[in-house]
């Protein structure tokens, strides 16, 4: 075996035996920015933050803007394709390694000394975290430069601080010395973007570039864009679905390569929670990875440093003798455990890449599962007939979902990185090391001396094979169709006991590749580990399913688009000065507006025919729509829009203006 | 604990301390039927039989009969749903039983003494014994009573050597003393039906009743009575289908126990293929059940009647000590082996019985998928559009189903013993045993001082439930839509950190659910185990539906109805005396004939409109006639006829009988 080779993994040098290494004992680091101090202070100052935010607010309401302490106490709209979502996101990030932090170490808050009733802590620290990070959140809410320079104040602090500690203790006792730091890594980085955006907004804010654009949900040009996008792509569609070829096999590789890779669309944005779901996996990716490998390897590094000749001893008290000369002995075992730690990387590289493509393929799916269900292909998405519409479990599902992924992801990559271990390990040590060292082959040797079996297993699927292609399958003029039944009735026969014993192979085979398949997509929520019949059993595919059903129901982009053109339309007639924000609001607003407003006779009657069409053109909406008789035009924003069905609308309402039937009757 | 209720199950009655029992030990036994002997005389008269029957078929074809040599080589019609299925199923069960017992026994056949090389034994068997039985069959293919009285004495020698073997040597030293009686019952079962069947058919010979409709499978009046069936059906599903209320809970559930319970239909036969599946399927179940429990439990009781006082000073050595008392030690050891064996028991009858309830389920849900591709709806059976038509592909998996079903029958059920026991294992002894006891509770205990933790999941679950129920959904006129969104967005922060606790429980049960299911749905090749965007890489079920396709495209019962219809008025206008035998020869004739005979223009210009029509009303079929041009009438008998199509068609003939368009150029 080529030893240079392994030089570069610190494989020890074994000619002079090796000296027990003293462990290095860690004192636990006290850092100057005191935490339990630290704590007390910024809780004092973020609630005087959120103080001062809250009488902006109210003030604000009062000069005549929509929101004020119900738009600070709902910071983010989660519904939302248009928002800056980099805010959120870095507060949910910095959340998710606050959480992580509290469910490895000892003492989960900085309030209390000792691991006495960690349990009561950790359950504590779980709605204290939220409640701190909230004002981050919040400063942005309002729009407004004090807002923002709190916020960056805010920010700053956090950020300093914790760089400040990381600075003091880079080495900590927990784990491994640098645990402490690598694991803060994501949220120095989340608060360093915190710290970084709010002065931007800031700027922005002095500029007068922010408000008109990037905060307006409806007032967004995205979902014009969308809708407009999507009547272009219908024609390129239409051109080339004309060809229905069967791809080739290399063109079916590469297709099957790009559908892992994820690249941007101009015309499609994520909805927050799918953004939010997405950073959240990759810290959790890191977190886990990271774990992993500092709670084992340094482990097993110790342990092989400190192999000296007792072990010969041990391991003859076993009855295994590995070699007569003790330092030979120590050698091998030395040799052996290096192999074990190769194996357990490998398998956590293996793991963390293996859900690195995972998380791609999972936003290329949920960009395409998106976009069906606004097109109104349910059946692609769910495989049966499903009404998309609120409902209780569904909306638990989507206030759970961005969680689930995490912990989805966390527990699969653990399961990914013991099974893929066991088997890197039995194949290193039954299969390549008696290999290279010509020993030890009896699994190689009891496989070579089967050799008769499978030569018969061979010789009988290629003789299936070739007889099914020239004697039993007879090609008339493009047609297949069979021939000779009589024999082929007869090879059947004769070959019933051999296929029982390719069967038990394929069945193993089986076995191998769901087992595989289900570890490798442990992790991912988006599509169901079960058989299509019973997808819904699958407990994170069933809250996927729901979770999609709010999303497309809620926040359908040309619905969003509509209501835009119809608040706009409102505004303009009302000259309104103050614009509304939201779509609730907005629908609000046109209520009140129809209200107040006499409809003069020859709009309304454009209004039925509109109506009726689009009732004509989507039946679906006909349920809806009856307990909706009093109040015409609104039979547009419930459930999704075909879009064809509004182009031809307008037409048709042009076309046959004059004639107005009753439909509130 | 109450100890009567064990006594039943051997439990041993402890206070006389347990003698050791001498291992029985049984004598290798030599029947007075020597099973070489036996061989080479049965061997040597199935070939006299053959020789005889190969006279016989030589002599039958020069009276006119159809089938002659080449009928005796192909004895069994798997494309038949009308045939007489008795002969096949047992002769293919006999082969299972022989099989098996090649695999199992130290030497595979009888010409050998000792076990070197079993290998290539094994390779010979599984030839061997297909040849051996061959004749059992073939006597049953030329209906001829000579056949019927040579089949009657080869199965009665069969059975009668059989039995005088098991009779002579009941008790043998393989696995247990009992073990070969009891695995070679289905193989007795098998024979004493063929010893039956063949005098039956040699009696129902002599009566004249067999040879009408028997085995005759065109002119059988099962395909007229699908196809009048299927016309009947229409009409009241066509009334049912009016209300499509969805159903209630309790009535869900009974459906779903109903799916699992298969009752015959008068309507519908199963192919041969499925019915040779479905009994080689049970008595694999048999013969693994059988094999599982004799190989494992009298090691384990005999281990457990041989624990004497010295297991205390191996447990010492150890550091075990379970009690000071010696005595109280054997006891407590004995009764945690008896445990064991009944974990052990329970996860193979529980295998058992799921496998029992999986096999109906099959049965189900193959009438089912055959049905409905009958129907001509592919996209419900395999989620996709294909064509439906042999392939090479298929013709291999055709010809090897029944046997992998076989197999992955036994594979799952040795896998589910095994995940069922070890389960059972860790509920005995990690919370039953300790809950009796009293003693060891920690796992319960560590879930009981968890309590604040498990208040707060459930906690968090409910309030997210409650609100999304009562807070955030708004009912206006039975359309449910969100309210509240603000606070809605607020409570999905703040409980984001608890979210992930709740994700960690749910990806948890994810695991145990989809292994669960999996290692349930094991033995069952009519299910994909995949997800459903990658069925086919499932092997099993790639085989499954390839199967499907070559029964479906091959004995359709529609077209074998049309076909016999066919056959039937071109035999009345030939006055043919011979009457064609199966639909291959049909389709031939019905060339010959058509070659022969000038078909009147009027007739001609029927058929092209027929022709047409059936192609308007069947687009798929149209790819299929382009290289048909020449042929005319024939596009009915390629693909799927649908069936609503074949009497407007009709309809249609008749009402436009004067205008024939050229479909030929």
């Amino acid at each position: 075996m080529d030893k240079d080779a392994l030089v570069d993994y610190e494989y020890p040098d074994l000619d002079p035996l090796p000296t027990k290494i003293q462990k290095e004992t860690i004192p636990p680091c006290q850092p100057t920015a005191d935490d339990m101090l630290y704590h007390i202070c910024i809780t004092a100052i973020s609630l005087v933050v959120m103080l001062i935010l809250a009488v902006l607010a109210r003030r604000s309401k009062a000069a005549g803007r929509q929101k004020g302490l119900p738009g600070l106490l709902s910071p983010v709209n989660f519904l939302d394709h248009t928002q800056h979502k980099g805010l959120a996101v870095a507060v949910f990030g910095v959340l998710l390694c606050k959480l992580w932090g509290l469910l490895i170490s000892p003492d989960p808050l900085p309030f209390t000394n000792g691991t006495e009733n960690k349990q009561n802590w950790v359950i504590l620290g779980v709605f204290y975290y939220p409640a701190l990070y909230y004002p981050l959140l919040a400063c942005g809410t309002l729009h407004n430069k004090v807002g923002y320079v709190l916020g960056s104040l805010l920010s700053w602090t956090h950020f300093g601080i914790l760089v400040w500690q990381k600075i003091d203790c880079p080495i900590t006792p927990l784990i491994h010395k640098h645990y402490s730091l690598f694991s803060s890594l994501p949220q120095i980085a989340c608060l360093a973007f915190l710290s970084f955006q709010y002065p931007l907004l800031l700027f922005k804010g002095f500029k007068g570039t922010e408000k008109g654009n990037a905060t307006e949900d409806l007032s967004s040009s995205y979902y014009r864009d969308y809708v407009k996008k999507i009547f272009n792509e219908k024609k390129s569609k239409n051109n080339s679905s004309s060809s229905i070829d069967k791809p080739k096999l290399p063109q079916r590789i590469i297709d099957a390569v790009k559908s892992y890779i994820y690249t941007p669309q101009d015309a499609f944005r994520f909805p927050l929670k799918l953004a939010i779901s997405g950073v959240i996996s990759f810290i959790t990716l890191y977190q886990v990875g990271l774990l992993l490998i500092s709670a084992v390897i340094p482990t097993l590094q110790t342990a092989r440093y400190g192999v000296d000749e007792d072990i010969a001893n041990v391991l003859a008290g076993f009855q295994i003798i590995l070699s007569p000369d003790r330092r030979e002995v120590v050698r091998i075992v030395v040799y052996y455990m290096w192999c074990v730690e190769v194996c357990y990387i490998s398998a956590m590289t293996l793991s963390v890449l293996i859900n690195l493509a995972m998380l791609m393929r999972s936003m290329v799916l949920h960009r395409s599962n998106l976009t069906c269900l606004y097109r109104g292909d349910i059946l692609n998405v769910y495989n049966c007939q499903r009404s998309i519409r609120a409902s209780r479990p569904a909306l638990v599902c989507w206030m759970g979902y961005s969680s689930f992924t995490a912990a989805h992801i966390c527990i699969g990559m653990v399961i990914q990185t013991l099974v893929f271990f066991l088997c890197l390990l039995i194949t290193v040590f039954l299969i390549i090391i008696p290999i290279f060292h010509g020993q030890n082959l009896f699994l190689l040797q009891t496989a070579w001396r089967m050799w008769p079996f499978w030569l018969m297993i061979l010789l009988s699927v290629l003789i299936q094979h070739i007889t099914a292609r020239f004697c039993f399958i007879k090609k008339t003029a493009s047609t297949l169709d069979l021939d000779n039944r009589g024999n082929l009735f007869l090879l059947t026969y004769l070959l019933f006991p051999v296929n029982v014993l390719i069967g038990v192979l394929l069945a193993l085979w089986r076995m191998i590749i769901t087992a595989l398949f289900n570890i490798v997509h442990m992790g991912r929520t988006d599509i169901s580990l079960l058989n299509r019949n019973v997808e819904a059993f699958d407990p994170a595919y069933r809250c996927y399913a729901h979770y999609l059903k709010i999303e497309v129901s809620q926040s359908h982009p040309v619905m969003k688009a509509f209501c835009g053109v119809l608040l706009e339309s409102v505004s303009q007639e009302s000259k309104a000065a103050q614009r509304p924000r939201d779509a609730e609001e907005g629908i609000q607003l046109v209520q009140q507006e129809k209200k107040q407003h006499k409809i003069s006779s020859a709009k309304r009657a454009r209004r039925h025919w509109q109506l009726l069409y689009t009732l004509v053109n989507n039946p679906s909406l006909v349920g809806t729509r009856k307990h909706f008789q009093r109040q015409t035009g609104e039979g547009f924003l419930n459930g999704s829009l075909n879009r064809s069905t509004k182009v031809e609308n307008k037409k048709e309402a042009a076309a046959e203006e004059t004639e107005a039937p009753t439909v509130d009757n």
